[in-house]
């Protein structure tokens, strides 16, 4: 099979890696923003004949959509045999319910024009609650990854005695997994919630864990209130300042400055999006799995 | 028939204006940006069994075309009749060829996309080039809205002795018409371009209107370059500080700042696009204009 592999500002490396795992071509492409805030494309290697890859990680997903949707429209005029989608951040996630009347239900909407674009989709630790699987909505062949390897073998390499904390009884099965793969024992507290902006923790008996470090896990961190909630809880009852993980670095405004501000030892998170907490690296996971799939 | 009409932000007194002229609902929304990028649409008044009539201007699109995603997909599944856009100024027009290898004709591609968003558009002054008629790339019944009228009503109020000045050969229809309808004369420069920032005009004899104001008309003013390099010139020979008038200001970077330094007596824009230079109101024209539209 001939296939090329594009990639959107940020995510070269993991292009690169693909390109090399793989076997296949680097392709070239060139995406602009005029300043009258419309977006130019140009396609600089050629596809036609070729089953084409891209990553585009969907953070800040209203900035690239139209670049991502001018992108395979001029692939497929080009005369791509077909294109994936490789997006290490999935947005448009969170809201997959009508909470109020009125509302667009955006995960659905945006999932529906997504399968629009591209044939397949690959992507990581998408935020799924109300949608159970990513068939539900998206309905092209999707393969999800999971990053708890990769955090296990972070906690591992990193942390000589790590107690797992998940912030409510929601992330109890995700967190188990966590530290059962990193072989460290793991609490979970009890988050009572009064409020959009007023969330109580409750720490269960936490005293045997007094010299071991924290570590916080979630998969996206965004305002980063539950786990800022959650740090200043561990640390009332004397724990160690925490490591916080979280896979994608989706940090809102001042998110991240004000969890640091908290006192945290560290803030690492997965390269699904760039951010200077980047310390998990995501590419080998990508390029594994692709190449299982037998692009 | 039931009719509404919403608005995106900046375009309230569009709405208004539309509402009040066709004697119909004007309906609430909201639309929200979330720190991380992504748009949350509200749609507060019910559309059900309703003829729906959105105004967005799609300057800025990659902004806006989400949330007007989102917003056309929530008032269909509330049971919207049919939906129509008012966009004052229609973007993407401007690549409208694949001038390289590779590159996406995004005026094509935007407006494929758009046309399964709505189903009839109404816009101002499209920046047609390449596309002689909207109807070319646009598949749903269209209405394009011409400015000179307006254009010409605002020089005879506010300029005793108008002289009206094209700054290239392409512009002197546009330019004649507006003229004879301001019933002033006009003269057309010849543009001489020697690569992208190096654009020469020569000045046909204009000895004849020293006391004249010369008055720049274009559709777009956006990098405002061909009107700065204009302004030079007719400065260079002598005549009055000319005013320069764009239908649609869509300036980018610093252009205004910059076409104002130039020493222009003033900058006229419509309110197709919101800016500090507006100075001609585009209301009545869209309200009538969808009044006889019988929608």
């Amino acid at each position: 099979m001939m296939s090329v592999v594009f990639s959107f500002p940020d995510f070269e490396t993991v292009a690169n890696s693909i390109a090399a795992v793989l076997n296949i071509k680097r392709g070239e492409m060139l995406v602009r923003h005029f300043p009258d805030g419309e977006s130019y494309v140009k396609l600089e290697t050629p596809v036609e004949g070729q089953d084409v890859i891209i990553v585009c990680g969907l953070d800040q997903p209203d900035k690239k959509v139209m670049a991502l949707m001018f992108l395979t429209n001029v692939a497929r005029e080009m005369g791509a045999k077909s294109i994936g989608l490789v997006a290490p951040y999935l947005g448009y996630m969170r809201q997959d319910k009508r909470f109020q009347p009125g509302e667009a239900v955006t995960s659905d909407i945006f999932a529906a024009f997504l399968v629009t674009l591209v044939d397949w989709l690959v992507t990581i630790e998408p935020h799924l609650h109300r949608h159970k699987k990513l068939d539900e909505i998206y309905t092209i062949p999707s393969k999800v990854l999971h990053a708890n390897s990769l955090i296990a073998e972070w906690i591992r390499y990193n942390i000589n005695f790590p107690v797992l904390v998940g912030p409510d009884e929601e992330s109890e099965q995700w967190v188990s997994e966590v530290a059962r793969m990193a072989d460290a024992p793991f609490v979970v507290l009890r988050k009572i919630r009064h409020g959009d902006r007023d969330v109580e923790v409750s720490v269960p008996d936490v005293g045997k864990y007094q010299n071991h470090t924290p570590v916080l896990v979630d998969d996206i961190i965004s305002t980063a209130r539950t786990m800022i909630e959650t740090v200043k809880h561990l640390k009332a009852v004397g724990l160690k300042a925490p490591v916080c993980i979280g896979v994608h670095a989706a940090f809102s405004g001042n998110a991240y400055e004000e969890l640091l501000a908290t006192g945290v030892e560290k803030i690492i998170t997965s390269n699904s999006i760039i951010h200077k907490s980047n310390g998990i690296n995501i590419e080998d996971m990508i390029s594994d799995a692709l190449a299982k799939m037998k692009l």
